[in-house]
């Protein structure tokens, strides 16, 4: 069954939408061009706020957001900071969780496979003597995530899986990135 | 001028605290270890929502959240969402402007330097070719992110560079991080 006929809504999913999408960028490569953007200022401490509105997609500057989204970023006590919200390494782990589920649910609906239900539960292993810098050698990032899915479907686990795996944040994890940073100091 | 001497309060950080931590991981390295956690639940299409609470650091089960994190993520109308939050691209790049902010504030502490303000604008390009599979080559994740802070402090550029740099995030981004997803299907 193509994604043009399956037609309707599959686990809240406008397929035929989804079907225009793939379409449209598959005759137009340039419509898959998009760029996320986040401004964050600094606080106090461990405590500092991003503000995300624009973006750039579907070969043009989107306005349809109003108003920013407001996240703010913060230690817990053991941490050094005053916990006023969740701190960069489990922002991260939500990123991932919502992006696995997200792929996983689109591509499924692209294929006509229902989703009854997702959770996930993640884990992610980090040695503080990297970030320290008390030992040169211990990476400061993740040693390892772990992702743990429980999903009701008629699919397989395998399947669900593949889907899965379309996700940009699992690929931006699993895979390095380029991340330039320039610094202004005034 | 080492840590222990320095005391007091700078950029919002106990600089004592801080050397305690630094002496006690590196007399115990265990109490580096540190895990991170996330309960993510679908709610439908693009929307899900996590739940975060509890970690393990400093040698222990940290109990001194009371009441969950709870963040919400969706996609916006052009990627066939309701728009209800951040998209993940957006929280990894939340994620990674907070933990460089955090990271050049704590390690700045550490050594006397007052920082007066930060602020950093951050992009991140993305080819939907990838995630909607029409380009096999097209890699799925960030293609690149770019950092742009600007900054108040008595550093130079290349000093607060080298600080930012400790971020775990930066590195966990940077760096190939071993992602294992297990899938239990019902």
């Amino acid at each position: 069954m193509s994604q043009a006929t399956i037609g309707g809504v599959i686990n809240g999913v406008d397929v035929e939408q989804l079907g225009q999408t793939v379409q449209a960028v598959q005759s137009n490569p340039s419509l898959g061009t998009s760029q996320f953007r986040v401004v964050n200022r600094w606080i106090n401490g461990g405590h500092n706020r991003s503000t995300i509105k624009g973006f750039y997609g579907a070969g043009q500057e989107d306005t349809t957001r109003t108003t920013p989204f407001v996240l703010d970023a913060d230690e817990p006590l053991a941490l050094l900071g005053k916990d006023h919200a969740a701190n960069p390494a489990e922002y991260v782990l939500h990123a991932l969780a919502a992006c696995l589920t997200t792929s996983l649910v689109y591509h499924a609906a692209a294929r006509g496979i229902h989703v009854e239900s997702i959770e996930s539960k993640l884990e992610g292993d980090l040695d503080l003597r990297g970030f320290l810098g008390v030992s040169p050698d211990v990476r400061k990032g993740f040693q390892a995530v772990r992702v743990n899915f429980t999903i009701k479907s008629n699919a397989t686990a395998d399947q669900l899986a593949e889907l899965a795996k379309f996700s940009p944040v699992y690929d931006t994890l699993a895979n390095p990135v380029p991340v330039s940073i320039h610094i202004e100091s005034r």
